[in-house]
């Protein structure tokens, strides 16, 4: 049952909610820069802000280096009260759920495993909600929303997972079935979606109007910010670099040939070193040619998909993560040499970070996008 | 010089902007229904037409078959009159111009070829000054705007060709130039993104927020519409398809490999049979096999590069068009098989539109890009 609500951020308006997430990704920020990034005028910034700064979501920083006539208080920068609310974030995995607790930046406050030992619907939906009252207890009065984040093909307005391959899910009506059992709001996001979100929001994606986030690890998947917006396909499928084709025969589970995913992912490097992950990355950093054969592969393979993409879209940056940074030396400088080579023109000025992807990013990815839906409102 | 202009569309405010457009690309269409399309009040739509009716460029229709209670001015379709302006566009290639004369719905009135026996700028602006003052003599009084299509980096705000292979130039002020030598509003594009242009406001993009339009030909180029705005990329280069690699070693020119230029551009097809195009395509419907082998081999690498456009941003349509009729027989079958084995998921459900491409086309894009011009007032 939801509980009666305390006092909430109010985005009443759209003016309110331009304000509000442009101190939230942006600031501190003067009322003054406010206006002009957003092009409301300074009266407008005021009066939006003012009921932020009553309900203790924003604050207005003094400068006593104040001088001159330029001071006064529309320079003042507004900023961000981070621990106003926070907002709760689970990835569901096939055998674990790691569940977070970020503030309103998406800072991670304290994070946690829990193993899954079915992934029968009811049994998850005990176990997570288990972990969000371990979770939840010292932040309840302040902590209204829960994000939750699986692989698959979800239905965000709906609450619905469609399909999951990994927890053999279909038409799971997990966002009503994990609200009513938790008293939260609750978003449901794909998972390289929800880290997208977070990148956006509160990573490189910030002031950026296009990107594209790309992970690394059992799939291949990525996620296209284009004109400040999130791909989302017309026929509710976009992002997948996984099964874009880069140059082999090698069969893809898609019914496709020569993907990335069926070079590149976890399940294809232990088939083609024909070894388990540590082992493969144990022997491949001892010198075995011919297990670092198979990563400079998957690193080419890559980072011509990337190429590929950014050939297509243009993006301003691109980050590819994975699953745990164990691979990256074997991979990076393959991925940088074929995206290089492949990159058309000025594409080869598209920033490529590769960073790796500790698994709490996952949750952090659900938590942005309860964060996000605030804006819903 | 400039001429003293006729009046004009008065496109003079956001709302304006939008109920001419949505009559000009959906129209003929009732002002009630200008208003659910476009979120704007009875009273707006009604105030913001009523110069336009004024200035002849729409009209209201009325119909005798009218009754009952519902009927009324509001239900009365709006219409383009769609000669009340003329638009001239040019494409410029290497061995001649293409011009044409449209009307308000891009539809072609007049075409003209004009040789060109040199690509130095002053004999361009020369010939196409004369090409121009012959299209426009019945149409003086109500043509007022010039679009031209070139191939390569175009500055379409400065009206600087950047770069242009074809022609040998490097920033080259055209816009200014032919400005100044026909007195015209002078708008200049890049021949793909115009071409794409054409297709949003009065082909198969009109009522769709995602589509691309695929040129095959000399080169193999791509516009792309998400979320109902070209892709133009954050470094200026987007729509690169015919450098996606698709798993070949054949070197590119633009230094990358197995590019779909390099196996399916005209040259590559002409290079890879060992003969010329026409004899080619009559070698192949003969029976050749060796001959047929090229044109499939084109066919599957550029299905394959659709596939991984698809995969990645997901459009609701794909128009591929190319430089003339003559292959489509050889091609066609292949980039299907080769589209449809290799589309994830609900990515095969994406519409793949395959047709001829006169080259008056290039030309009525050209056009296109200076009625879509009028909104930038
Ligand atoms: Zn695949
Ligand atoms: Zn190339």
């Amino acid at each position: 049952m939801a509980a009666t609500r305390p006092q909430r951020a109010p985005i009443t308006s759209p003016a309110a909610a331009t304000v509000f997430s442009t101190v939230l990704t942006q600031g501190p920020v003067s009322r003054v820069e406010v206006g002009r990034r957003t092009g409301l005028s300074s009266a407008a910034v005021t009066k939006a802000a003012r009921p932020f700064i009553e309900a203790g979501y924003l604050e207005e920083l003094t400068s006593e280096e104040r001088t001159g006539p330029g001071a006064g208080r529309p320079a003042n920068p507004l900023a961000i009260k981070a621990d106003r609310e926070f907002f709760l974030g689970v990835k569901i995995t096939d055998d674990d759920l790691i569940g977070v607790v970020c503030d309103l930046r998406a800072q991670v406050r304290v994070a946690r495993h829990h193993p899954l030992t079915s992934t029968a619907v009811p049994d998850v939906v005990a176990a997570l909600t288990s972990l969000v009252a371990d979770l939840i207890t010292p932040y309840r009065d302040r902590a209204h929303c829960l994000g939750v984040a699986v692989s698959g093909d979800v239905d965000q307005t709906t609450g619905v997972v469609r399909y999951s391959p990994f927890l053999r899910w279909h038409d799971v009506p997990l966002g009503d079935l994990l609200a009513e059992a938790t008293g939260l709001a609750v978003r449901l996001e794909n998972d390289v979606k929800a880290l997208t979100v977070a990148e956006q929001w509160f990573g490189e994606g910030v002031g950026v109007t296009s990107f594209a986030l790309v992970t690394v690890g059992t799939g291949i998947g990525c996620g296209l910010v284009i004109g400040g917006r999130l791909v989302t396909g017309a026929h509710g499928v976009a992002g997948e670099l996984g099964h874009v084709p880069v140059g082999d025969d090698q069969p893809c589970h898609c019914g496709g040939t020569g993907c990335v995913e069926a070079i590149a992912s976890t399940s294809a490097i232990v088939a083609r070193a024909g070894m388990p992950m540590a082992e493969a990355v144990a022997r491949a950093r001892s010198g075995d040619p011919a297990v670092r054969a198979v990563f400079a592969e998957a690193g080419h393979a890559i980072g011509l998909a990337l190429a590929a993409m950014a050939n297509l879209v243009g993006p301003e940056r691109i980050v590819v993560s994975g699953e745990g940074v164990a691979a990256y030396d074997l991979f990076e400088e393959h991925v940088r040499k074929a995206f290089t080579a492949q990159a058309f023109g000025a594409v080869a000025d598209c920033l490529l970070i590769l960073r790796p992807l500790p698994f709490e990013e996952w949750a952090r990815g659900a938590a942005a996008v309860s964060i996000q839906a605030l804006f819903r409102h």
